[in-house]
């Protein structure tokens, strides 16, 4: 193990940013997740490409791990280090390199976070649609494929990266993509790397494209008499061609957990939180249209807002959920799985998991971004009850199989990781061994993030 | 070579579907580029995946060469066959398995053409809106990840592929992707097979996305000052969020031989045409708001269609613009050169480009995607004299080199094939030997279209 080696070296060249203090190795040895403690042997703090390229050169040729870390808001346990190594922590690599409005994009260095980055855009007439929630990191979103409320209208990481600067295995410098919109000029190496979760490399520039800020913003609730209907809802409001900017679904225990966490007083009934962007008279339009719809499936109480205070209130009720779902159990462990199906299948899938559910005795508010199929539990368990977690697992389990079972995904947007690489076999079939083909071919000595997402090596 | 029991083996089990008459090998070894022929030692034509499989398996453990074919309509030379082997033509395999409604997706063979396809839908009130011009296959799209008029809308192939089956080139049958509308598990092998131009593997079968069909469509055309003006009015009409279904620039040459071909009677100047698609009164307000924003970039005789026939009309000029282009100059030949750059340069790079065009005593009608930043030219010249070709091909050369130098690409939608893998090191740098790793892990015999995209063995 040449772990110590590589230390004197990182050391030489970082100095003080080579850190093997204990409450950097635990921060960067947690998740999100109930898996253990899995830390690093040092955390490295690069400022600049050039660094990242050293650092993965010094580790190459000592077989050492490297693994990417952003801010940790990975939800699959994507950043933690099973088999240890240096962890590179993309803290001091988060300026804005350029904007450019002409061509809406940006250059960013991995670590800027995206409310940072929409921040800076605010006086430009430009934003970043892709909003996972967390305020990740956007090197981090784009290793974990990350999406969200938006995706419906904008689209995840995939549809808006349009190239990377990439570290390589052997320490190497690439670039992917390019300024322009589109190209068919080789393989879609961009592509790979959205959502390789750093086994194939370390991104250390992104330029990503922008969306001009919408003239208006209307926000809409309303409330159906079942899963069912709102799903038939959604249908025909994506068949409509209507372009919801977001399509949020909560179901009944969601809401009681945000009408207590936030006073709201919504209906006890599943909802849909829609957001429309456009015109003045577009957002009317679009939102007059989904009003007809929904009360043709019995959507009862639908109400829209243009003022942005309204719609502010909306949406940190939705963004506040996963708070107010903890907060009904003070002190309790969450287990979040992500699945998402064919939305002719998402109806009968997420009433067959609540039922499940129900049946385990188990406390798991559900939200969805239901324009994509996508949805989410919150499974909840006291802290070291392991039957209870036992309970859960299973529970989980069955969720991910239904998905499968219906033509859906693992993941749809949350990643693989450690907890979730025990179904790439089912999903990906003979698919899952090209994954590891390549992964093989563009790091023989497997130390980018080893341990996740492929096969294991023979 | 093992050519003489490969085709012996296929005939064994294909008959008289597997074709060497010589009009058949000329037919499959030509292609829409002035390339000289390169003819495959046979054709196949399976009827299923089986068949395919069983194909590449025979050719695999012979190692001979295997090329998809689809209708040829490839504009780089993607399907001809330099070192001969074994063309594998999907016309037999042209079934539409499974169009689903309420997921507004469709599973279809790669034999399967756009317009065969739309014509299946028209009933459904759903459309695949990829729309490269030809009628090429969906296979050959898929492979070449091409684009077109409505890409700045609903986006290229790589936009709207969901899931892939593919035969690697081993024999095996893998599925890339799912029917859910987004994934986070594992690698992008989906993305990685669109583009690859046949070099990993055949594709055998594709989920695709589809679009409801808009309420209300409408057409404007308008002509502009220059080129400049054009491009500034195509800038703001995005940085506006006017969701235009189609924005195409037309130079004063393209509209001379337009007006020639089809009795049209538009200014001789620089046209933008477009279409609007949304519901009746969002795209009168969308046809406004453009019809403004061309006033003050000096736009002239901006008019606009809902009705059918006249949006007909313009779209068949532009459909038929090559086809007006080539009648300028009975029994010439053309050179087709498409490159794609940021949009803030693609005033300068077409204006350079003309000017060079002029200087070199070329003939080139111009014509652009410019939304995305994308626009060929058709360089013409008279069959036989190699003086003129030698000049047009260094015209195009400078002209994708001008792409590149400005942050563009070799190639926005045409693919590399044989008639741009030249630029292949200039553009990606040591990403092409990435490239080349990915090819030689799923390909290591190179016998899947040899001779394209990637660096040549050593």
């Amino acid at each position: 193990m040449g772990i110590e080696t590589v230390i004197t070296e990182l050391t030489s060249f970082l100095g003080q940013r080579l850190s093997r203090s204990k409450s950097d190795l635990e921060l960067h040895g947690q998740s999100e997740t109930h898996f253990p403690l899995m830390p690093p042997d040092a955390v490295a703090y690069p400022e600049n490409t050039q660094e990242v390229a050293e650092i993965v050169r010094i580790c190459a040729r000592n077989q050492v791990p490297v693994i990417g870390w952003g801010v940790g808001t990975s939800l699959e346990g994507q950043a933690q280090a099973p088999s240890g190594g240096i962890c590179v922590d993309f803290v001091r690599m988060n300026r804005i390199r350029k904007i450019r409005q002409a061509d809406m994009d940006v250059t960013v260095e991995p670590g800027v976070t995206r409310e940072a980055l929409n921040e800076e855009l605010r006086a430009t007439g430009l934003f970043f649609p892709v909003d996972p929630g967390a305020n990740a990191t956007l090197g981090g979103m784009a290793s974990t494929r990350a999406s969200g409320t938006t995706t419906v209208r904008y689209g995840g990481m995939r549809q808006n990266v349009l190239a990377l600067e990439v570290v390589t295995a052997d320490g190497e410098i690439i670039r992917t993509g390019s300024r322009a919109r589109k190209t068919s000029s080789g393989y879609d190496l961009t592509g790979l790397f959205i959502g390789a979760e750093g086994t194939l490399g370390l991104i250390t520039e992104l330029t990503l494209r922008l969306q001009g800020q919408p003239e208006a913003v209307a926000s809409a609730v309303c409330a159906f008499p079942s899963i069912k209907h709102a799903v038939a809802a959604v249908i025909d409001t994506i068949q409509m061609g209507i372009p919801m900017a977001r399509i949020e679904l909560v179901d009944v225990a969601t809401v009681q957990a945000v009408n207590a966490y936030s006073g709201s007083e919504l209906a006890e009934a599943p909802h849909l939180l829609l957001e429309f962007h456009g015109s003045d008279s577009g957002v009317a339009e679009q939102s007059q249209s989904f009003g007809e719809i929904a009360e043709s499936h019995g959507g009862a109480g639908f109400d829209w807002a243009t003022k942005a205070e309204d719609r502010n209130a909306l949406w940190a009720m939705r963004h506040n959920a996963y708070h107010a779902i903890k907060a009904t159990r003070p002190g309790a462990q969450v287990l979040v799985t992500d699945v998402c199906v064919p939305i002719s299948k998402l109806a009968d899938v997420i009433e067959e998991t609540l039922a499940d559910i129900e049946n385990a005795g188990i406390y798991a508010p559900l939200v969805g971004h239901v324009g994509d199929g996508n949805f989410h539990t919150s499974m909840m368990w006291e802290k070291g009850d392991d039957d209870q977690l036992a309970t859960i697992e299973a529970a989980s389990h069955r969720m991910v199989e239904r998905a499968l079972a219906n033509g859906g995904t693992a993941t749809g947007e949350h990643g693989v990781g450690l907890g979730k690489k025990r179904y790439m076999d089912r999903e990906h079939g003979p698919g899952w061994a090209v994954m590891g083909a390549i992964k093989q071919a563009l790091d023989p000595d497997n130390i980018m993030n080893p341990g996740k997402l492929v096969p294991p090596r023979n």
